[in-house]
């Protein structure tokens, strides 16, 4: 039923997940600290070369990326992916958990690490959290696809360093083609962002 | 004319800037080791404690992030956005230049870090980077504005790991509207993604 029975997909053992999500954790500091850091030239320099034998380090045996697993909620689970990928530093990671009703909501706080404009995040991170969202939506109504159409209402700025509410859910199917709508909230419930997606299932053996 | 004699922005030095570049390529590489790495789970647990201590010697002395300064081609330049950013490690970072008849070109290729669908770049990566080249377009023309509305239609799919570019450029204005069209097109020109964004100037003075 899932995306997992149709990918060949490499399976990290859980205590290596563990292991991966904390180091990943720790990158994501050291992002958030790039963009703020004012020690001295040759203390960054000698932190830059530090990083690079780290790196190396974990290059040392490699395998593909994660690809995506069985999840929680009878949901398929990306760790790589860059919006909720507990593994992949560029995700906030967010955490997208199903209503019984098929909403599909999100809370979360965003770093300057996503800032647009002075004090806002990034219209395009917003974006990207809402076609994750909606795409997450198809899925739990049973008809997961890929982006074909994907429109977007920008409100009000979205400001980052507080909490944010991001919710979406399916509103019809015809065929193989999947609309949601969905829509980011500030901390007032004020919606920032509305967006609605269509989704095409593609010509997979469904089960 | 720009944002940058309207946003009260933290000057980086030159030096400094050059150094944070290096160190924010570093974190790249860094973040892509860990999606690919495979090393026991002890050796994962050394190095996650040394970068802890490496963002520890980063926070010793703090600024506010970069902000809007002045660039290239007479444009504003954001050292920490996520999508341009040099200082930005979830930043590919894209560069994004003007033709002299105000479309913005770039060319670039994805790496993992940025896959939606297996092999593919995720569908909200797309948007993100169509959105900030469109806000370039935008203010290439003399129009600068918060994106008010973006549609996108995605062809097919768009593949990491592969040389792919991007095109927009203004297609008109009307008071303090302005739209903008682009596209991702990959290796054989073929376009992947189209999108139209619709930006509002702010009632900001003019200069």
């Amino acid at each position: 039923m899932t995306e997992v029975d149709r990918v060949d997909v490499p399976r990290r053992q859980d205590t290596q997940l563990a292991a991966l999500s904390a180091l990943a954790s720790r990158v994501r500091e050291l992002t958030e600290a790039v963009l703020y850091t004012d020690v001295p030239e040759d203390e960054i320099a000698a932190i830059t070369s530090e990083l690079a034998s780290l790196t190396e380090r974990l290059s040392a045996a490699r395998q593909p990326p994660p690809g995506i697993m069985a999840g929680s909620h009878g949901l398929p689970c990306q760790p790589g992916s860059p919006v909720t990928g507990a593994l992949n530093p560029i995700a906030p990671p967010l955490e997208m958990t199903p209503d019984p009703d098929g909403t599909v909501r999100s809370a979360f706080t965003l770093s300057a690490v996503y800032e647009g404009p002075p004090t806002f995040v990034h219209g395009g991170i917003s974006a990207m959290i809402l076609d994750h969202l909606l795409g997450m939506a198809a899925t739990v109504n049973g008809t997961p696809g890929m982006t074909a159409t994907f429109d977007l209402r920008y409100r009000r700025p979205t400001p980052w360093g507080v909490p944010l509410t991001a919710e979406g859910k399916v509103t019809r199917t015809e065929g193989r083609r999947t609309w949601a709508d969905g829509r980011i909230l500030n901390s007032q419930g004020e919606p920032t962002v509305e967006a609605t997606a269509m989704f095409i299932t593609p010509k997979w053996p469904r089960t």
